[in-house]
């Protein structure tokens, strides 16, 4: 069972949403991928011009608009790691974990570099 | 609660991590939207050249790389929903639901057209 | 003759280094497209944790690593407008008139909002 | 003087832009940086359900609608590029020399894998 149990239902709706609509063709691995960058695009166009502090405090509306794109983002990242066959809260587990090994605390606290650069 | 449960032990665990780091002052939403976008173009960029056919088959090494992007995308995508206060399973049931208006079964069958498009 | 004469060089050369490795079966306006984005992350993530200020002031390894960067996009996007027929820099000339236009001074002077919001 | 000398007059007229429009305030390298993504996710976006092959031949108001796209990523990267005082075109021609030794002719002939995979 997946561990993203949470996300299976949505997983579900998103796979009987492009079936119904013949879209299963489109959705190759390559073409979602280009669908998540658009809509992460459209996510942060929100806020491309307001500084970090004013990014932090959205007003109603606009909280509402990023909402709806961080919708947006998951369906398509959902949608992906079915086709592939992937669990993506799995993923992100294990990700997490090598994070760990490549963030020692020591090294990285209050610093926002790239392991590389360590 | 939330609804999106599974991905509330992975909120968790970022946050967790992020604090002990001292990182909590770099991860502002635009500072977020911006590595998300960074994580998915460097997902994206398995795929550049491949037509779409050999992006539905990937070896395993490549899909090994592909899942742990996928992994990061997850994971700023919940940093970012968790710092704004927002329910990313719940925002896109809610998205799946204005999609099924968006785009009627019987206008956009087989046609990946934008709905202002359609 | 295209206006932007002094990009018919940079064009020449990168058709030449496409020919020569067998790349034109690759670059498709597609995978073009990809490309260049991918490309803008990599300049996008030199930013990502940096203040608006701080990214002001760049050290010169950093400025010299966000030179190249700014040179990889430049050599893709005028490799995509060349394989689809398109002057660049008369696309960008022409765009200017038009952005005169929906961003009346009036308006939009110390604003900086979408032209659907003004 | 700027290699790039047909784009000077670009660079100056989108200088005048901002300045009338009291605009420098917001184009920061950091902020530009994102503009510039979220420009080429706009062009990106009129291929996403393409077919590489389909991507070749555009129809002429999507081949217009690509045009001024390309547009506007030209002129956020010239902004940027101005702002942080670099020539792009001189940084591309750079960053072609050293792509002629990553990548070496008969190591990458028809092959479109990253150098660092050679």
């Amino acid at each position: 069972m997946m561990k993203g149990d949470s996300l299976k239902g949505l997983q579900g709706d998103i796979r009987a949403f492009a079936k119904a609509r013949d879209w299963d063709q489109f959705h190759t691995p390559k073409n979602l991928s280009m669908a998540l960058s658009v809509e992460v695009a459209e996510l942060m166009e929100h806020f491309q011009w307001l500084s970090s502090q004013q990014s932090v405090m959205l007003d109603p509306p606009k909280l509402e608009a990023v909402s709806q794109e961080i919708g947006d983002v998951l369906i398509y990242l959902t949608r992906l790691a079915d086709v592939l066959g992937i669990d993506p809260v799995d993923a992100a587990f294990r990700k997490m974990q090598l994070n760990e090994i490549k963030y020692p605390v020591e090294k990285s606290k209050g610093i926002a570099a790239k392991y590389t650069e360590l």
